[in-house]
C-alpha cells in the first residue's frame, strides 16, 4: 500500500496522507527541504502535494526543475489571468482554475500542475487569507476517501471545493439582486435618488459576466478529465467527476438566470424612472393650475375698471381671498382624487 | 405471473396491484413493517413502491439501507434544489424532477431511485397536501396500463403526472399574462398607478424563468430513458415515452412563447407610459394657455395708462370677464378638437 | 392497376381516383355505408381517404375500430391543440398539421392518419367553411397526379395544400405590418393617438409567435417523410416533398423576417412617440414664452410709479397693445422659423 | 477540342465560344433560330448558353420541351420570388440566385438551369438595363478562363458576377450607414427634425434584412457546388469556387456589421433624442425663470400699499425697468455659463 | 543541419538564421539582389523569409514568378481588405491575418505565403512604422526557438506576434470602456453634456464589430494548422500553436465581455439621461412655484378693493416684501430637503 501525507502535517509523521509545501510573502512553512521533496517524488508509493502562495520567479522556477514543468505552463503561470483551462504534456497536466466565494469581481486564480505520483498548486492572494483553502480541502479529502491516497481523488476533491465557492457566490449574488428588484419598487417617490440603483445594476452586470467568464470554461476542463484524457485519473473517479460536471451545470444555468433577471430589473427600472417622469409632471400641473388659478383672481381684481362692483363691497377683499382658498381646496381635493398630487 | 402492490392498499391484499410504503412528519402511513419490505424486495415478481413525504435524515439512512442507495445521490436528496437529471448507478438509477402546478415560482421536487423490481420516491412539501399526488398516480396507473406490474410503466406514469402539472402552470402563466396585456390597453389614463403593472410583469418573468429552468433539462432525463439507459425500462414503454417527450417539447416551446409574449408586453408598456406622458404634457400646456391668456387680459386692463377708453365702458368690467370667459371657451374647444384635452 | 375513388364523386364510378366520406354536425355526406368502406379498405387495389368535420367522440370511436388507430393518437385528436409532429406506429402513421389562411390567430388543426391504402383526415371548424378545403384537395391531386391512386401523392397534395394556405397568411401579414409602418411615419402630430398603433403591433406580434409556433416544427415533419420513415411514402413523391420542404425553409424565412421588421417597427415607433414628446413641449414652450412676454408688458405698464411718462401718453395705451401685438408676431416668426411651432 | 460560342457574336463565327440566345419585350436578339440552338445542342463538343430576359409563359414553355426542363422548377420561374437555391434532377439542376447592386429593396432574380453540354439563364427586370450583366459575364469568362468551354466554368463566372454585384451592395448601404451616423451627431439642436433619420434608419433596416435572406442561403448553393452534387461540375473548378464561397462569408460577415452596426445607431439616436428633451427643458426652464422673475419686479411694484417709498422717486420707474434688465442679464450670464441656454 | 538566414542581418552572415528582404516606398532595404534569393531558395537546407512592405504592383508580380504564387491569392493581395482565412494551395499556403495594436479602428493587413522551405509575407502601413514589426518577430523568433530553422515555427512566432498584439488592443479597449463607465456616473448633473458620451461609446461599438471581425475568424486559421492541414507545419509546432489557439480564444471571450459590457453601459447611460431629465423637472417645478407664490403675494396686493386694510399699514409694503421672501425661504428650504432642488 502507498504511503500519503497530508498538507500542514509534519512531512516525517508516518499517520499523514499526503505532503504539503508552501511558499508565503511570510517565508515557506511546513517544509524541511527541497532534497526531501525530491526523495518523495522518487518515492514510488508516495503521493506530494505542494501548494505554493504567491511564489517568486525563482521559487517557481526551483519547481519547474524539481518537477520538470513545461516552459509555456510556467510562462501562464508568470502571465497569470489566464482562461480556466486544461493542458496535457507528457508527463504531467496543468489546470488553471478559479476561486469566486463573495460573488464580487475578485477571483484567486489557482494553477495546479498534477503528475502520476504528485500535484503542485500555485495561487496568489492579497487578501489576509487565500480563499482556496488548502486546509478545507485536506480535511474534505479525508471526510471522503479515508487514507487511500490517489491523485485523481486529490483533483476531484480540489475540483469539488472550487465549484462549492462558486455556489457562495451564486447565492452572494442571488441576494444582492434580490436586495436590487425590492429596492426598485420599494418606497418609489419623485424625491429618491435612482442614480445609486443603476450603478448597482452595471456594477451586478458586470460581476456576473467577470463570473461567467471563469466558471463556464471549467465544464470543458471537468468533460476532459472524465474522457480519461489525464491517464493518471482513473475510472474510480468518474462517477465523483460526473458530480462535478453537474453542479457546473447548475452553476451556468444560474449564472444566466442571474443575468437574464438583472437585465429585467433594468428593463422594469427603466419603467420606473418614465412612470416617475409623469408623477413630477403631474404634480408640476397640478401646482401650475392652483397657483395660476389665484393669480388670475388677484389679476381681475387688480383691473382698474371704473365699474367694478365688488371692488366697493365691504368684504370684497376677504372676499377674493375667499375665493383664491375657494378655488385652491378645489382644485386641490379634485387634483389628489385623481391621484395628481 | 408476477404480484404486484398498489400503494394505498393494505399490503396484505391479493387485488392489489402496488404496495407503497409512506413516511410523513404525521407519521409513517399505510405500512406494515421494515420486514414486509425487505420481503418484498427479494420476491422476484413484486414490484414495490415506497413513497417518502417529508422523511428524517434518519428515515433516509433506513431507505439507504434496505436499498443500497448511492451516498452521492442521498447527499443530493438532503441538500435538494437539484437540478432536474437522470444518474444511472450499477444496481439502479437517480432522477430528480419537480412538480410545477400553479405557475408561481413554488415547485415541488420529487426525487426518485428506482432498480429493477422496486421504486423509491422522496419528497418534501410545506402546504397542506402535496403537489405531487401519489394517489392520482396510482389511479392513473391502473386505468392506462392495468394489471400487469412493471418498474418502467410506474417510472412513464410518474412523468406523465409531473408533465400534466407543467400544462396546467402553463394554463396558469398564460391566464396571468392575458390579464396583464388588457390591463396594459384596458383604461389608460394618466391618473392610472402603473407601479403594480410593472411589477406583476417583473414577477411573471421570473416566475416563467424559474419554471423553464425546471421544466426543460427534464427532456435530457427523458430521452436518455429512451435511449434505454435504464436497463429496466423497456421497450414496451418506448411509445409512451415519446408521447411524455413529445408533451415536454410542446411545454419548453411553451414557455419561450410565453418569455417572447411578456417580453412584448414590456415593450408595449413602456411605450404607453412614453406616451402618458405626452398626453400630461398636453393637458399641461392647454390649461397653461387657457390661464395665461385670462391672466394676459387681466394684466392689460390693469395697467395704468390715462387713457384706456375701455375702462370708462360702464360694461366694460363685465365685457372683459366675457372676454376672458370666451377665450377659455375658444381654447377648451379648440383643445378639445384636438385631442390635447 | 388499382381503382381509386376521388372524394366528392359518387363511390360507385369507374372513372373516380379516390374514395371519400365525410362526418359533418350536418350529417355524413357523400358516403354510402360503413360496409362500404370496410369493403373498400380490403380491397387491395384501392385508397379510401376518409375525411371526418366536426366528429363526435361516438364517431372518432368508429374510426378508431375500423382503421385500428392507436390510443395514445386517438387522445391526441381529443384533447387537440397538439404540436404538428409526424408519429409512426406499426401499422400507420399519425400527423398533426395546421392550416392557416388569414394571418390571424385562428389556425385550423387537421389530424391525419394514413395506412399502406387509406388516409383518415379529421379537423374541426367553428367558421361556416373549414380552411381545409378537401374539395381543393381533390382538384389539385387530380391536376397533379392524374389518375394513378398512392398514398404518398395524397399526403403530398394534402401538405403542400397547407403550405400554400401559409403564403396566404404571409400575404395577410405582410400588408398588416406595412400598412403600420406607413402609419408610424405618415401624418405624425401631438394630435394623433399612438395607443391603436401600439395595440395592433403587439397584436402582430402575438400573431406571428402564434403562426410560427405552428408552421416552423412542420419541417421535422416533412423531413421525416423524406428520410422514409413512413413506408408507404416511396422515392417518387422525394422530388415533391421536398418542394414542400423548400417553401416550408421559405416560410420561415418570411416569418423570422417578419418578426425582426416588427421589431424594428416596435422599436421605431418608440423614438417616434419620444420625439413627439419634443415637438409638444417645443410648442409649450413657445406659447408659454409668447404669453409670459405680453404679460410683462401689462405688468410693467401696471406698476405704479408716479413718474410714468408713457401713462400719461395719449396713445400710451395702444402703444402698450401694440407692443405686445409685436412682441408676439416677432416670437411668433421665430419660433415658427426654428420649427418650434 | 470543343468549339464554344460566345453570347453576343454572330453563332456562326469560328472564333465564338459560347452561343448566347435573348429573349426580350423589345423581340429576341441575337438569334438564328430554334433549330440551330437544337443542333447546337446535340453537337457533342459544345456549349450552349441561352439567355433569356423577361420571356413570356409561352417562350418559357418552349424552352422547357428544348431543354426537357422539370415542372417543378418551370414552376418557380412563373411564381419567381423564390428562396436562393440548387435543386439538382436527373439531367440537369436548377438554381436561382438574386443580383443586387444597389444596397435599395429591389434585386433582380436570376434562374439558373444547367445541364451537361448547356446552361438557360432566366431573369426579369423593370429598368432600362438587367442589372444581369450577361456582356460583362462573357468578358470576365474570357478573361479568366480563356477559350477552353466547360459549364462548371461558367457557372462559377455567373456566381462570381452575382457575389461581386454584392460587394457593390455592402457598399452602397456602409455609405448610406456613415451618413446617418454623422447626421446623428452632426448639428444637434431642438430645431432639427428627426424623423426623417429615422425612417432612413427603419429602410436601411429593411434593406438590409431584404439581402441578407437573398444574400445569405447562397452559401449552401455554393456548399452544395463543392460538395460535387453537380456532376458536370467538375474538380477543376473547386478553387475557383472556395474563392466565391470565400467571399459570401466575407458579404455575410458585413452584413451582419452593418445589422448591428445600425441597431447600435438606432439606440444612439433614441438617446440622442432624450436628451433633446433635456436641452429644451432646460432652454423652457431658463426663459420661464427669466420672464417671471421680470414678471415678479413689475408685479411688485404694482400693488396698492399707501406707503410704498420707491414709488415717490423720480427716476424709480425707471430704476424698475433697470432692475428687470438686471434680473434678466444675471439670469441669463448665469443659464449660459451653466449651458442651460 | 540546415543553415538559415535572419531577415535584417547581412544575406552573408554565416550566424544569422534567416534571410529577409524588404520592399519598402523609401525603395528595397537590405537585399543583395534578386538572383540571390532564388540561390537560396534552390539551396535545400535554408529558410528563406522574404518580406515586402507596401510593394508597387510590379514588385508583386515578380515575387509572384519567383515563388509561382497562386493568381487568386495575388488578387487578393492587390484588392486588400480580405477575410482572415488560410487557403491551401498544391506548392504553398497563403494566409491573411490582421495586426491590430491601438484598440482603434485602424488594423494592418499582413499576408503570409508560406511554401516548405520559404515564407513571404506582405503588408502595407501609413503611419510612420509598421505594426507588424519583423525585428520583433526575429528577436522572438531566435528567443524561443534557438537557431534551428523551420517554416512551422517561423508561422507560429508570427501568429503569437498578432495574437500579442490583440491583447494590447484589448488593453486599449478595456480603458476606454472603463474611462466611459467612470464618466457615466461621475458628476452627472444637468449641465453635463452627454453628448460626447454618445458618440464615443457608438465608436467604441465600431471598434469592437471591426475587432471581432479581424479577429474571430483567426481561430478557424490556427485550427486549420493544428489539424495538419499545411504540410510542412509539423508536430513539433502543435503545443506551440495549441497555445495561440489558446489566446485566440481569450480574445474572443474579452471581445464579447467588452461588447456585452458596453451594451450595459449604453442601457445605464440611458437611465441617466431619462433620470437626468426627472433632475431637471424637478427644478424647473421647485423654480416655478416660488417665482409664481411670489406672483400671486403681489398680484394681491395689486387688488384695487376699496377695502385692503394692509395697504394702509404703514409697513405694508415691506411686509408683503417679508412675506415674498419668507415664502421663498421656506419653498427653498422645503424643495431642498426633498432633492428636488
Amino acid at each position: 500500500m502507498r504511503t500519503c501525507r497530508v498538507p500542514g502535517a509534519p512531512v516525517g509523521q508516518t499517520d499523514a496522507v499526503l505532503s504539503a509545501y508552501s511558499f508565503d510573502t511570510t517565508g515557506p512553512s511546513e517544509v524541511r527541504d527541497h532534497d526531501e521533496i525530491s526523495d518523495l517524488i522518487d518515492k514510488p508509493g508516495t503521493v506530494v502535494w505542494v501548494d505554493a502562495v504567491n511564489p517568486s520567479h525563482d521559487e517557481l522556477h526551483k519547481l519547474e526543475e524539481e518537477f520538470d514543468l513545461h516552459p509555456l505552463a510556467l510562462e501562464d503561470v508568470k502571465n497569470r489571468d489566464q482562461r480556466p483551462k486544461l493542458e496535457v504534456y507528457p508527463s504531467h497536466s496543468f489546470m488553471v482554475v478559479y476561486v469566486h466565494r463573495d460573488g464580487k469581481g475578485q477571483m484567486e486564480e489557482v494553477f495546479v500542475f498534477s503528475g502520476p505520483e504528485w500535484i503542485v498548486t500555485v495561487h496568489h492572494h492579497e487578501g489576509k487569507t487565500p480563499h482556496f483553502d488548502i486546509g478545507e480541502i485536506r480535511q474534505r479529502y479525508t471526510r471522503t476517501i479515508g487514507l487511500t491516497c490517489n491523485v485523481g481523488f486529490l483533483l476531484y476533491v480540489i475540483l469539488d471545493e472550487v465549484v462549492d465557492s462558486y455556489f457562495s457566490a451564486v447565492d452572494h449574488i442571488e441576494e444582492k439582486l434580490s436586495r436590487i428588484e425590492d429596492h426598485i419598487f420599494d418606497d418609489v417617490n419623485p424625491e429618491r435618488d435612482e442614480r445609486p440603483i443603476q450603478q448597482s445594476m452595471l456594477r451586478l452586470r458586470r460581476d456576473l459576466l467577470a463570473f461567467r467568464r471563469r466558471a463556464v470554461p471549467l465544464r470543458d476542463v471537468v468533460l476532459s478529465l472524465l474522457r480519461g484524457e489525464v491517464p493518471w485519473v482513473g475510472d474510480e473517479t468518474r462517477v465523483y467527476l460526473q458530480d462535478v460536471f453537474d453542479h457546473l451545470l447548475r452553476i451556468g444555468d444560474e449564472i444566466d438566470n442571474q443575468r437574464e433577471l438583472i437585465g429585467n430589473a433594468v428593463d422594469a427600472h427603466l419603467a420606473i424612472v418614465s412612470n416617475q417622469m409623469n408623477e413630477i409632471m403631474k404634480k408640476m400641473t397640478s401646482w401650475g393650475a392652483i397657483l395660476l388659478g389665484s393669480t388670475l383672481i388677484a389679476g381681475i381684481y387688480g383691473m382698474n375698471f371704473d365699474e367694478m362692483p365688488e371692488l366697493r363691497y365691504k368684504f370684497g377683499y376677504y372676499g377674493a381671498l375667499g375665493a383664491m382658498a375657494l378655488l385652491t381646496g378645489i382644485l386641490y381635493v379634485m387634483f389628489k382624487r385623481k391621484r395628481w398630487l
